[in-house]
C-alpha cells in the first residue's frame, strides 16, 4: 500500500456523508440547496511559508479547515461540505496526526468531507495543502467586501492581536499565556456570528491579513475613506499582560493578522440591534466610513501615523509562519 | 508589486462571471441551480510528479483544468465553475503562459473562473496546482463507480492509449505524430458525451489511471466480476502505426492511462439506443460484467495474463511524468 493509499483508508471513516461516495467515485454528488446561494471558497497552506515542518499537525488540519470555513462566516454561509488536495511528505506519523486533527476539527465544526486528492510530493519538497469550502447562504444576502457606505460604522468581533503574539510566542520570540498560542494555532471561524449578522450588515470580512489591511481592503472595493480610532480596537486581557496597551501594541495587532475575527460596515441605525445580538464573543465599533479615499488611524494623542506595512501582503518573505 | 498580486492581476479578466466577485471577496457567491445536484472534485497536478518543469505552461493550465473537468463528464454534469490554488515558482514568464493557457482552457470549455488562492512555494520547491470543479447534473442521475451489474456490457469512448505514446514522445523515448503528443498533453474531457450517456448507464467513470485498473475499480465497488476482450479495446490509427496493434502494444495502451475517456456499464438492452446517440468520438463495447469478482482479459489468442501493473496506482515512484 503506498502512502497515498493509507492516507486515503485514514480518511475514508471522515467521509460518512452519502454525498462523499465513500471516497471512491469520481466526484461527490449532492442535492442543491433549495433556493439558497451556494458560498465557495479556496485557501492553500504551505510548509515553510504558511506553517512550520514543527508544527503540530493536527493544528495544520483545523487551521486549513478553519480559515476556510472563516471566509464562509464571513458571507453568512452555513457550510455545506469541503473538498480537500493533500500534497503529502514522507513522513507517516505526520499524516496520522493530521487525519486525527482533520477528525476533530471536522467534528467541531459539523462539517462534510466530500472528497479531494491526495499525491506524494517529490523528494524533500514542502508540503502542500489546500482546501475548498462549499457553504449556502441566503439569496442575494451573502455580504460583499465592496458595500459599505459613507456615514458606516466599522465593527469588529471578538479580539484582535492575540495571533500575532501567539506566532510570536511559537517562534519561542516571547513568553505568554498558552490561549495566545491558541489563538494563531487553532483560530475560531465565527460562523454563528456570520449569519446572525449578514442582514443587517452593508459589507462584510474576516481578518486575516491584518486589521488595517482587511480594513483599508473593504474601503478600497466601497470607493470609500475609512478612519479608525487605535484605542477602540479591541485587545484581549492576555494582550495587554504580554505586550501592553500602548500605540505601538496597538498597531503591532492591528496589522498582525491571523485574527479570523469578522470585520464589517453596518449602517448607524443598525448599531442597537446588533448589540441586542448578544454576541458571544462581542462586538466592537472601531471607526467610521466616509467619502473619499484612504486609511486614516488616530487615537486619544492624534493621528497615528501609519506603519509601512498594513499587514500580511502576501510572499514568503514576510508570511505569518515566517515573519 | 509582488509576484502573487501579478499573478492575481493577471487572472481578474479571466474571473468575467458575476459569482466571481472580481477575485476580491473572500468568497465566489452563485445562486444553487434549482431542483439540480450539484458534483465536485478536485485534482492537483504537481511538478515534477504530474508534469515537468519543461512541459509547456499552457498545456499545464490545460490539463489541471480538464483532468477535472473528465471526472465532472463521468458524472453527466455540467460545470458551472472553478476555484484554483496555485503554488507559483519563481518564474514570472512561467506564470504569465500558465494564466494565458488557463485563459484559453477556460474559453474553450465555456468555464467560470471563481476564485482560489495564490502562494508563492518556498525557494526550490516544486510547483503545487489544485483544481476545484463544480457542476450540476439532473437529480439522481449522475451515476456512480459503484452501480455495474451483471450481464452489463463495458464500453469506453474513443480510443485509448494515445496519450501514453504521447509520453513516451514527451520524454523522447520514441518519435510519433504531434496527434499523440496531443493526446497527453491537451486531453479532451468528453463533457457532452458524459450528459448524453448519463441516463443511459448504471456506472460510469474516466480513464484516468489506466483503462484495466478503472475498469477494475468499477467491477470492485459493484461487486463484480469483469471481463475485457483486448482486441476489442480501441486504438487510433496513429497508435497502430507507432506501435503496433499485437497483445504487448495494446496491454501497454490498456495500462498507461492518462486517456480521459468515459469507461462505463451499460444493460445490453440500452446498446441499440447508445449507438443511436451518433456521438463523436465513438462508442465501443469491450467487455461484460458478471457476478463474482476480478478482472480477467483475453484474446482471440485466449487469456491473456494479466500484468503486474494495470495502471498508475499513485506515487511519484510511478507518476505518469516520470515513469
Amino acid at each position: 500500500m503506498t502512502a497515498e493509499s493509507a492516507f486515503l483508508a485514514a480518511l475514508r471513516p471522515l467521509a460518512t456523508d452519502p454525498a462523499a461516495r465513500g471516497l471512491a467515485d469520481d466526484a461527490a454528488v449532492l442535492p442543491a440547496p433549495l433556493g439558497r446561494d451556494l458560498v465557495l471558497t479556496h485557501d492553500m497552506l504551505i510548509e515553510g511559508v504558511h506553517f512550520l515542518p514543527g508544527d503540530p499537525p493536527g493544528d495544520v488540519a483545523w487551521k486549513l479547515l478553519a480559515v476556510n470555513l472563516s471566509d464562509l462566516a464571513a458571507k453568512g454561509a452555513r457550510p455545506l461540505g469541503v473538498l480537500m488536495g493533500c500534497g503529502l511528505g514522507a513522513e507517516n506519523a505526520w499524516d496520522d496526526a493530521f487525519v486525527a486533527g482533520l477528525a476533530r476539527a471536522l467534528d467541531h465544526f459539523g462539517v462534510a468531507l466530500l472528497g479531494g486528492d491526495t499525491v506524494a510530493m517529490p523528494a524533500g519538497a514542502p508540503r502542500a495543502l489546500g482546501l475548498t469550502a462549499l457553504g449556502e447562504a441566503a439569496p442575494g444576502l451573502a455580504p460583499p467586501r465592496s458595500g459599505a457606505r459613507a456615514g458606516d460604522r466599522l465593527w469588529v468581533s471578538g479580539t484582535i492581536g492575540d495571533a500575532g503574539l501567539g506566532l510570536a510566542i511559537a517562534r519561542g520570540a516571547r513568553a505568554g499565556p498558552r490561549r495566545l498560542l491558541k489563538a494563531y494555532r487553532l483560530p475560531m471561524p465565527r460562523l454563528a456570528a456570520g449569519r446572525a449578522l449578514a442582514p443587517h450588515v452593508h459589507a462584510m470580512a474576516d481578518v486575516s491579513d491584518g486589521l488595517l489591511l482587511d480594513t483599508s481592503r473593504i474601503a478600497q472595493a466601497s470607493g470609500l475613506a475609512v478612519a479608525i480610532d487605535l484605542d477602540a480596537v479591541p485587545l484581549s486581557a492576555e494582550a495587554v499582560a504580554a505586550a501592553g496597551g500602548d500605540r505601538a501594541a496597538r498597531l503591532a495587532a492591528a496589522t498582525a493578522g491571523d485574527d479570523y475575527e469578522l470585520l464589517f460596515a453596518a449602517p448607524e441605525a443598525a448599531s442597537a440591534a446588533l448589540l441586542a445580538l448578544k454576541l458571544r464573543p462581542g462586538l466592537t465599533p472601531i471607526g467610521r466610513f466616509a467619502p473619499g479615499a484612504g486609511l486614516q488611524v488616530h487615537d486619544a494623542a492624534g493621528t497615528v501615523p501609519l506603519p509601512a506595512r498594513l499587514g500580511f501582503e502576501h510572499g514568503p518573505a514576510e508570511s505569518p509562519a515566517m515573519r
